[in-house]
């Protein structure tokens, strides 16, 4: 594989093209990689960055299998991917970064407890309920209590497919779910754990996140986070465990919980690049995006070094506007010194989608916090349709 | 232009697909900007990156209209561009930065000089000379004496169309030539300013470069420079003093020499993003390419603080190999921590090529320096072929 890139002839497929794939893409071209891009939306963030765009749905067999028969290597940026597909390529031959059961196992957010549970990995207590029937035997008989939190097993992401249920009252999702224990959350942190072919392993410095009151949706995520140096150390020994455990190659985020008793409890992994990992690009000698292609490569680790403290927010579109984009605000941002705006490239907003994301850096996490106000207080992800 | 940029429509004509280009399109896919590329080379650089490839000479009046008639603002990364054809379409309407009256005038090494002159800017005295019976005629008058460096008014980079006459027994170029006295030099140091159309003028801190004693090309630029804070603020102050004089939007790289009695010399200058600026991608808080952007775009300018010390050198194809490129040791550079390695995506390499860059980051320039060393002894630039 390393002859064909240090050759200039490495063609590597990348398994759906939103943010996390053009931003994958970009750090690709400065290694000269040919990037092959299978997403449904012609009007697809990563299409621009692309050497070769496929239209396709990344969920039908036929359509995965012949797109990975096209490339030298395979990647995937998120998890809803047809699995029988990858796994088909992988026994043809095909290299396949991270490897498909992993991504079956991590899929399924009932399996993903469950291995925690194997391997005594402190996360909350839970069930598995196929549907909600189970929920309310389990309610009847003691098993579980209010509040909860149901999750469906698969499909779920940016808070959808996740409900907390206070009460009786509130209707349930439908499906096959994980129901959790409501952990009294403190704080909520995560950390990115990468792995190599030859089991080197490096984690980026936690970072923290504050949540919006009414969307419940990540508002801001600030490193190096706000916890002791001992919770630090634990919550990196936890993520280089689980991604051994795994015996995983590639990038694994991992969030966690610290509750209110000072207990680390893993929430849920994505074996991928992450959302907790954008400030990277700007505050980290190694960017997540960088790391994921040493380790899909076979190539040594980099440092994950911070060169700034910095706060990352995402851009998510206005309530009330849907159409055509317009970044309001965006020169009058730039005026202030270490904001890195980074645009999708999505041409329509509607309501939270994600547009772009802002990392501010500066000196310390609270001078970087009054940056990410006024950006917050002067962007604004709007259309001039309604 | 930037309701176009902010509504994600804005398209961007680069002037060649050299490394610069694309560095330059990468940068501007961060913010979603469609980017046009003008370059007779199917395989250069820039083509895999850019959102639309145009074959074509850039020294062509036809060529270089037409491709400006396709976009919306237009910029270019080499000197060696149809001035004419950028003189019409500025005289159509179309927003071209740097403007081309300033490329004119320091496409010609004669007028550059010439303008320092005139502003009583400090650079080595010089007179100008058509032809070697101009040069033969100035050394009889006594007007000139030797050792003196001849550099042709147009078309020279990379040290080509320059050369160190010592005596009558070296072959002198053949065109007309700045002839300039030799400056004794103790350093070698470059400062890039960035000028938006606001006025807002900001500098990246001084770098300093090596030289190769055998080719005579830059071997290795390092920054912060090791120059007195004194010196520091002289060169910048002349920075300032040079693009103001100018009046110039977008991007000057002004080299320097200090010689042997502390003096601080102009030698040339560059109307583009630069070599001296490579490390502003890992090292700054905003690299070249993104102030440059930030210029063409009526945008207030980037922080030019420095993240980390760094020394910058210059993958060059090694003497003996040509044909398609093989980066010998690139895996094992990775493994050396703050190794950023920047591959242009040449697919053929020849002696003396820049191929690529690598940029070390590091706390300090003497520890940066150790690990460049280790970089130069493992990475090589070869081919299988000879």
């Amino acid at each position: 594989m390393i002859e064909k890139l240090v050759t200039s002839n490495l063609k590597m497929g990348v398994i759906a093209g939103g943010q996390l794939g053009k931003m994958l893409i970009q750090e690709a071209s400065k290694w000269d990689i040919s990037t092959y891009v299978l997403d449904p939306d012609e009007g697809c963030s990563a299409r621009n960055v692309a050497s070769v765009y496929v239209k396709g749905d990344f969920n039908d067999f036929d359509t995965v299998y012949e797109f990975g028969k096209r490339v030298d290597i395979l990647t995937f940026e998120l998890e809803n991917v047809n699995i029988e597909a990858l796994q088909k390529l992988k026994s043809e031959g095909l290299k396949i970064v991270p490897d498909p059961d992993i991504l079956a196992l991590i899929q399924d957010k009932g399996l993903q407890k469950e291995f925690y549970a194997k391997h005594a990995l402190p996360t909350s207590s839970f069930i598995c309920c196929e549907n909600e029937e189970e929920i309310t035997e389990a309610l009847q008989t003691g098993k579980l209590a209010y509040p909860f939190v149901q999750k469906l097993r698969k499909g779920g992401y940016d808070g959808r497919g996740v409900s907390l249920i206070h009460s009786s009252e509130k209707t349930l999702l439908d499906g096959t779910s994980v129901i959790e224990q409501k952990v009294d959350i403190d704080k909520e942190i995560a950390v990115i754990a990468a792995r190599n072919s030859a089991g080197e392993v490096r984690c980026f410095p936690a970072v923290e996140m504050t949540f919006n009151d009414e969307t419940n949706l990540v508002e801001e995520i600030f490193c190096p986070a706000n916890i002791t140096q001992e919770e630090a150390q634990t919550a990196e020994a936890l993520a280089i465990d689980i991604i051994e455990k795994l015996d995983m190659v590639g990038l694994l985020a991992i969030e966690f919980f610290i509750d209110k008793q000072g207990q680390i409890l893993i929430n849920e992994v994505a074996p991928r690049p992450h959302n907790s990992g954008h400030h990277t690009i700007d505050s980290v000698v190694t960017s997540q995006l960088e790391q994921l292609l040493r380790a899909i490569l076979d190539l040594p680790l980099g440092s994950t070094k911070l060169t700034s403290a910095s706060v990352m927010l995402n851009l998510l579109g206005e309530a009330g506007y849907e159409g055509p984009v317009y970044y309001e605000g965006f020169s009058e941002c730039l005026a202030i010194d270490g904001v890195k705006i980074h645009l999708y490239g999505k041409k329509s907003t509607r309501p939270s989608r994600k547009m772009g994301h802002v990392t501010v850096l500066s000196d310390s996490v609270e001078h970087a916090f009054k940056k990410a106000d006024q950006v917050k207080n002067i962007l604004k992800v709007k259309s001039w349709e309604k």
